[in-house]
């Protein structure tokens, strides 16, 4: 539908504009070689799978704001020195800090058995141990019509199904309701607690960990859990046998006041228009449960990898190419809001933004969000990245990433390198989140297109600004 | 190769007693019928399923020994009731009780990080929490070599490999050998716990548990923690790093003392030979941390779905079925043994045994340990389980399963349905072994086949014992 749709406006355009456009080299022999010298290179590479491996081994779980996304910080940085950035450093930012803490839940009846459940983020934690009945909803829709006051001394389950694969994560913004806003609900009714199915398209019993959102600026003050999928189903065929069901529940999970974390920003100065930025990257910080492999030290390593691949090129392309490694991405787009903020001024001259982050499978689409005449250079770079099994996708799809939302919406063009997100649920926010389920091959198929597109856009001289 | 042997002891058999055996019919053309229907009834069936969902439902995890294994006898109790076997009984037998208790256990070196590990059957809770250095050994040959008193105040790791998926399970044995035995080697060089790579074939952030050995009548005076391969893949890596390892540990495992566990038999007694017995069964008991859905819900699903699919026949077999649900099978074949001893006189009776426990995928081949002409009687049923894909295996292959060791090793003739257990060890003793790993079509075929060559061997007069 897209592409038809661009076909449309193509040829709307005048005979005299297109006359002009196709006149234009938009891409020279040279740089078409460059590129597919790139995409060769990085195939063969285990540069990507080094930086991965690297970061989750000898770094671990890095929450956003923890003393294990510092340490992070500081190998962001030895990175880039060591794979010949021309700048390196790390722009700090505060926040307020949510720990997780040990958490306890089990079934207390129809008999005891523990469940695979842990806090999500924002969750307060119990004053002391809490023993209540369970009340059932079927889905989300079902709590939010629930009375204030109504749930005084229990505790609310929402269930929920589990997400059905795709190939675009599609259904995952959906099922997420329970997550973010189920506590406002239970909390108004008078439930000392919350129990959630976890948003994820796996049946293993891990729990899905994830932010919840705030109310305005209140968060929640009752303990919130996620329990597992196969949890959820126990508890669901429990309550259609109508028997009662009841937990007990333990969480020490609470914020901790202010905390320092900081964007990691590498930089291949641009040889030619230097103040021109073409800017990718993926977020440093995980959540804590895994090692944070898939989500996101495979955009960590995608994009720096590309970069460092490009920075091994005779000459530096026209434009600066930043990496940065945002710090805090899943504790609520932090570092992205820094950065956005402490380069407000700068954002005119970000010619383009995109992210990598949703996981390591490979990339599959191309979209766009640019200008008309821009949008022709970025179909010329998905037929260089087509022997990757690329195909062109929309051309006026925003967004270039979670974390490029906040200067996307100050104006920045994007791309998106769209990434197979068949299994990305599975793993997402869980402790199954490890470095074993990252395949070498997808991974560099990433690091491929990453180089040879972004290259192709930082040697550019198109204006990319709609 | 089993085949060809076979054969060569066909040949050399006389003339005479190959035409005594090629003039009987073996199995008549009536309960050739009957059997083929019982495939077609059990093929469209959902009692199997019907039976594990109530099993791990209604019951749940049902440690040998606890409170949760009797319940699940009581339930055994009316299942067989509810489903017409014509007696059904529970015989009890004590047995010393371990108790997982509570674990925590932390990388705390060269940093912070959870490791997802369970303490293993038979092992001693800390005293206090333990940190310490830890010791890496590659394989549980390498530290099977330490000297005596080297590891004071250490923990020991055995790492080990993966478990590589195999239909037939081979490998298990070899690799379980840290699990059962390690633990002897690490005390006797005075470590304060050992850490083992996880027996599983899986990488999902797991750990197997399982029990280990005694030595002699003495069990592990130390913790014994199995962690999950991730786990143990990311402490491999951090040590080829030449990374200092330590970790933080408590738990509080420990055994408690002597309780009463217990056999459930369900009997549907035979029409013309009561007293000849042909038993199958599974176990009911589970390990703790998952629901035990396919070890070995399944196995009593399959066993008793198959025994009342027979029950419904219009007419009883010759021979009394018997299905035994085994309580205590993980922590030692106790209610195997306390059968095998509270039946010994009776046991030259028992014309068959069989058990299921390998899970709840197909069945792919028909193995049997029985006298020669009986072995042709073997072969006449593997031709009419051949619709259901199951081929004929090896004709001296012993062992019926893990419950069926005690009474084959006193010469009760055993059969096997071999399933395929390529992802077997996937789930084996982990939190993740709940309902939903089991297909319902699978399932039904494993019944399918338990229901035919069950109902021919009890309706037939045909003597197994060697």
């Amino acid at each position: 539908m897209q592409q038809l749709k661009r076909l449309t406006i193509g040829a709307v355009l005048s005979i005299f504009s297109v006359q002009i456009l196709a006149a234009q080299v938009l891409i020279t022999k040279e740089q078409k070689q460059n590129a597919t010298q790139l995409m060769q290179t990085a195939l063969k590479s285990d540069l990507g799978m080094e930086i991965v491996t690297s970061l989750t081994t000898e770094i671990g779980p890095r929450l956003g704001g923890s003393e294990a996304e510092k340490r992070a910080r500081n190998w962001g940085l030895k990175l880039g020195e060591r794979l010949g950035f021309d700048t390196t450093k790390i722009e700090e930012f505060t926040m307020p800090f949510w720990d997780r803490g040990h958490l306890h839940i089990s079934l207390t009846s129809p008999y005891q058995q523990d469940l695979y459940g842990t806090a999500l983020g924002g969750a307060a934690p119990t004053k002391e141990t809490i023993n209540a009945n369970v009340v059932y909803f079927r889905d989300i829709h079902a709590l939010t019509e629930v009375k204030d006051n109504s749930l005084t001394g229990k505790v609310a389950f929402i269930d929920g199904d589990m997400m059905v694969k795709s190939q675009t994560g599609a259904g995952y913004g959906q099922a997420n309701q329970r997550r973010r806003i189920g506590w406002q609900h239970a909390q108004r009714a008078g439930a000392s607690a919350l129990v959630v199915r976890s948003v994820g398209s796996d049946s293993h019993r891990f729990p899905h960990s994830g932010m919840m959102s705030s109310d305005g600026d209140k968060w929640a003050d009752i303990p919130v859990i996620a329990i597992s999928n196969p949890d959820a189903d126990h508890l669901r065929r429990l309550h259609n046998l109508g028997k009662p069901l009841a937990i007990s529940l333990h969480s020490e999970s609470k914020w901790k006041g202010e905390v320092s974390s900081g964007n990691v920003i590498l930089d291949l100065i641009g040889s030619e228009k230097p103040e021109e930025i073409v800017l990718i990257g993926g977020h440093l910080d995980s959540w804590d449960l895994g090692t944070g492999a898939v989500d996101d030290g495979a955009g960590i390593a995608i994009t720096t990898a590309a970069a460092a691949l490009i920075a091994k090129l005779p000459k530096r392309p026209k434009r600066t190419i930043r990496v940065v490694m945002f710090g805090a991405e899943e504790v609520g787009l932090l570092g992205a809001f820094a950065y956005a903020k402490q380069h407000e001024a700068n954002l005119k001259n970000h010619v383009l933004a995109t992210e990598s982050d949703f996981g390591a499978q490979t990339i599959w689409q191309l979209v766009s969000n640019v200008n008309p005449k821009a949008t022709l250079l970025i179909d010329e770079i998905a037929k260089i990245l087509s022997p990757l099994g690329i195909v062109r996708g929309g051309s006026d799809v925003a967004g270039g990433g979670p974390d490029i939302i906040p200067m996307a919406a100050k104006g920045v063009p994007t791309i998106r390198l769209n990434q197979n997100g068949r299994d990305y649920f599975d793993l997402h926010h869980t402790p199954d989140d490890t470095l074993d389920k990252i395949n070498p091959n997808e991974l560099a198929q990433n690091i491929a297109a990453y180089a040879a597109s972004i290259y192709l856009i930082a040697d550019s001289e198109v204006e990319l600004k709609p």
